[in-house]
């Protein structure tokens, strides 16, 4: 039987040959962390290889992403699907095995990382995940939600800020089934750190509430020792502070920044083989190392008790049972159509005047009993994004329930939310001010990556957002997020709109969705029903020239209101406007040609009516149509001051129509 | 004489007046905080409030914006130009006293604070500038750079990511003339903090070796005696940790979040002034209050006392103190015209094949002997994002140089850079992923606000990145970039047009710049000299049309030798394309009518080839135009590979001009 050192040399050579072969990658991380990631996943880690998608498996993420070839090395050994010939073609076009761990790409990674931070807070998400879904589905003597989130990271990890937000909530939160490990090695690309981080590391993470255990990296029993004490915190957090050498084994680049993100070089690998004593050819493990990793057997067993555990569940608990799966499935309910087809119908017969955030909080309260996989929540600004309601009960510390308050933590929020995606059982929604998704936009773009089901709630969506001033009123953020690849934007002109958005955003399967809303009321408006269907296409002809149009004027949100006002006064000077709604641009985009030119006529001019950049807008309007919007900083006022004064006026949208005829 | 507690009282009258007029604001926090602020301006803070622009004041910053009226308060109160009738229009447009306090309306105000944990980050930013200006400026004896930076903040700040970011930073930096104060309120807008945030906060910033107290925040003698340890301890920063009572006074809102983010109301006003004894009508402030407050005969003493300090350094360093001058006004140094000009000229003469980001470092090394206030950095990327040269001195722990690595902390690092910006004396550039500007968007917004001269280094721009794959290959982020307002972005297309780029953002004097760099090697290209000037126009024509343009073609970056290799193909097809190498949009469209149709004549149709979103182009190639670029997420592969696979081949660019024409 091969020594443990042996089996973690295995990762060690799979690493830096791998980046070798590529010419390309970072073997400092998985040479230094295989001792570790040895111990986890051949004592600890509850999994099945043969079957990545078992709902009660234990979760593993690998934050410091860029060290990718660590759980390619482990899943290859430990018997996933991913074939040798998978990691010869490390970083290559389509290869299973990208630069940094793709989530859908090869088996086993639960999410996307690399950017940094990011991961040990999508950790932080899995593990509260874990802990709602137990909470609601787990009966007594049926613990059918009862797994452990693992998460490696490096310094670059801790130093981020995100990790600040996570790991502060992990701990209020008191997620005892999150283990976290710190790959403590001193070096990050800059050099040695001690430059630039000088964090008590221990001292920061037990003022955050975790427990906290620091152990030699490369001592295996040690780190079992760490593992096994981890587990038996349930109440808290854990990091196990792991004291390691980059790119152990390396006789002449360990300890030092050359091994972090370069291949160490033919020779330096020959040296190293000898050091290890691993005296294979590159990609040759042997088959006692193969047989000290392989998780298949023990893995098949694992999953077979939950499944004996879980039909004793579906006996005792058949509807919980069916309700678990649907949810894990990412199915909706049954009266969905119903629910939802009623609302629609029912908002617009009210037709109430309303913010579009007040309309939004409407459409949740209606669609939340229905929803149990709802899970709400705001970066500290509930009462304003309006992303609460009556019945949901909320998170308080380490009480579980299904509206959270993040605190002040957009990103922190958005990349939880992701992880809670990813788990499954979950819908996330959050809102924060629409200015603060700049804070959040690398989280919002994973979700994107990762064609994951979140819905950011983003309201007091431009200049109407009034007094705050400019640091709170985005200008230029709709147009930025609408061109994140698969993020669905819409910014909704009405109540009905804001619930068809909202019942869009629910049945997205491929992709976040961004719901962008007004602060200040806006007009409600009765619709045809015959609208509720073409709503859905992202925009569509909300009030149709008296004839021939001259003119389409194209608006969302707050500024259709404008635009249709718009209309009545060209209309007195003689000009035949349509105007066209557009509550989300990604979605129109992706309709077939003969709907786009049904709506935007080819051959007739376009005015576009947005309070936002209007270069976004020259994709509709072209060079020759005009725009109504603002591209300077917006100012402190009352908002109805600020529409004014920034020209959105049907004075100003006549004189522009005018000037484009 | 007015107690201590009756001159606290004038802030809290105001604050509560001011947001009742204007119907909107946030009185708890200013409230709450008015004895703090009390001791701290009329007892340790240095300032002159005639003249809120002398070089060696502490700076105050209220990194909670939101509580605005705090700071109007005491410049109102102290002396500073900001009389009683800006109070009046808190809020309203154009008032000196805007929702959040705008750097440049209201005097005394030192930088734009709302967005949270940006402030005390900023502030980390001045007391770092604060230090390495000491260290350049300052002979035994004559210490002329030596004044302390304050910073409040409330658990909203301490929430923030980037919090952790900048307070690690400054914990290394040991920036013994930071001193914080939060506002230890247990209130947030969900409520009481205790069910999102439980950090021992004292714990956390002794972490990160800070020195840390903590007081009764409504306790003057407590205070007073803090803030004298503080400054006593001068290699550390220090935390005061301020208990108080948000909304101070309010018999019924005090202690809850009624009274963050709203009006009291007009009877609990009314029961307010009377339980702080305050019986002055709304915006009255009775002469003694005044005479309490105000700091203009001291701080003309103060001020009175520096400037000899400063005629006795300039008698003895003559130089240096005009070198001080010269760099706290911001100017370029003499001879800097006849110095880039020669580099420009010595780049084109050498015309080499270079990544940009290799051309952008030899501009760095070119700039630095000139620019002693020149501050380099890179967010943990120096190595990749090719920020440094040997003429640096690199910043360690409490070592000062010029040059800093920040850590793995890119929304940190722009955020302390706006702070050294703001400051004077310096010129900050700091290097990242370019993807990874997403972390710090915010900052880069917000130098963008404020008309700062901060330079973002961007490489690694696009696909050509190749193997770290989509989490690592920007696509829609320089769009986003050009639609901040008043940030100049550059993507240059070879060495001389990058040594344009730097050469123009150190010149530009109200705003920020963003270089997006390449990672991959771009051939070199000599230019007619006549190009430099048009260059700096933001676009210009590169290689005109072999007779009538029928196509322009309109490049940025490592694409522009792709145009230039398909005008060669278009004709052989007979085909005549111009080229236009656009490195800067932003700048472009700044130039006359004239100009631009020079470039891209009316009614010639065009293509654009970007490795980014094509959606932006149409500003330029309207409906009728062609793009060449790319709309979804990239991939793990070479960057040539990648290249070609997104369809950045000649043979793709002729095809789509064909389908235009």
């Amino acid at each position: 039987m091969a020594t443990r050192r042996h089996l973690a040399n295995a990762i060690r050579a799979l690493s830096m040959d791998a980046v070798q072969k590529a010419s390309s990658g970072h073997p400092g991380a998985p040479m230094g962390m295989a001792d570790i990631a040895e111990v986890l996943w051949n004592d600890h880690l509850k999994h099945n290889p043969t079957n990545p998608a078992w709902a009660d498996r234990d979760r593993f993420i690998l934050s410091n992403g860029h060290g990718s070839m660590l759980i390619y090395s482990l899943l290859h050994l430990t018997g996933y699907d991913l074939p040798m010939d998978s990691l010869k073609t490390f970083r290559q076009l389509h290869s299973q095995c990208a630069g940094h761990p793709e989530y859908g790409y090869a088996p086993g990674v639960e999410t996307t990382t690399g950017p940094l931070g990011q991961g040990i807070t999508n950790g932080v998400g899995f593990a509260m995940a874990e802990k709602l879904m137990a909470d609601q589905f787990n009966r007594p003597g049926h613990d059918i939600v009862d797994h452990h989130t693992y998460v490696f990271m490096g310094d670059g990890c801790l130093m981020e800020g995100v990790s600040h937000e996570a790991c502060s909530l992990a701990g209020t939160w008191g997620l005892g089934k999150l283990i976290a490990f710190w790959d403590d090695n001193n070096i990050s690309i800059d050099g040695h750190i001690d430059g630039w981080y000088t964090d008590d590391t221990v001292k920061r993470f037990e003022s955050y509430g975790w427990h906290v255990q620091s152990v030699d990296g490369h001592d295996a029993d040690a780190i079992n020792a760490a593992i096994t004490a981890a587990k038996a915190v349930t109440d808290k957090p854990s990091l196990i502070c792991c004291k390691t050498i980059i790119g152990f084994g390396s006789p002449n680049k360990s300890a030092s920044h050359d091994c972090h993100g370069a291949p160490l070089g033919e020779e330096e690998i020959a040296l190293t083989r000898k050091e290890l004593g691993w005296e294979y050819e590159p990609f040759v493990i042997p088959q006692d190392v193969y047989e000290g990793w392989d998780g298949k057997a023990k893995g098949a067993e694992v999953e077979a008790a939950w499944n004996a555990k879980f039909e004793a569940y579906a006996k005792e608990f058949p509807e919980l049972a069916a309700e678990f799966k649907r949810r894990m499935a990412g199915e909706l309910p049954a009266n969905w159509k119903q629910v939802t087809d009623a609302f629609i119908a029912e908002t617009n017969e009210k037709a109430e005047s309303l913010a579009s955030r007040q309309a939004s909080q409407k459409a949740i309260a209606a669609l939340a009993p229905t929803l149990p996989e709802f899970l709400g929540g705001s970066a500290d600004l509930t009462g304003s994004n309006l992303t609460s309601c009556s019945s949901f009960k909320h998170v308080s510390g380490k009480e579980p329930g299904n509206y959270i308050s993040y605190g002040v933590r957009e990103f922190g929020m958005y990349a939880i939310m992701n992880g809670m995606a990813l788990h499954g059982g979950l819908l996330p929604y959050g809102g924060t001010f629409h200015m603060f998704s700049d804070y959040a936009k690398s989280a919002l773009r994973m979700a994107a990556l990762m064609k994951q089901r979140t819905i950011a709630v983003l309201t007091h969506d431009s200049i109407g957002q009034g007094e705050d001033g400019p640091t709170h009123q985005p200008i230029e953020n709709t147009a930025g997020l609408r061109y994140i690849p698969n993020m669905d934007v819409w910014r909704p002109a009405d109540s009905v709109e804001v619930a068809v958005a909202w019942v869009a955003a629910v049945e997205r399967t491929d992709g976040p969705t961004s719901l962008v809303l007004s602060r200040q009321g806006i007009p409600g408006r009765k619709h045809d029903a015959s609208d509720f269907e073409v709503m859905r296409k992202g925009a569509y002809i909300l009030s149709e020239a008296n004839g021939n149009a001259d003119v389409i004027l194209i608006a969302t949100g707050s500024e259709v209101d404008l635009a249709v006002k718009s209309q009545e006064a060209l209309a007195a000077e003689g000009i035949n406007a349509r105007v066209v709604s557009m509550p989300s641009t990604n979605v129109f985009d992706r309709q077939d040609q003969a709907y786009k030119d049904s709506v935007l006529t080819p051959g007739v001019k376009r005015v576009s009516i947005e309070a936002g950049v209007t270069d976004f807008w020259r994709k509709y309007v072209g060079l020759e149509g005009g725009t109504v919007g603002i591209d300077t900083f917006g100012e402190s006022a009352p908002g109805g001051v600020l529409m004014k004064h920034f020209g959105f006026t049907v004075e100003n949208v006549v004189k522009t129509v005018k000037s484009v005829l």
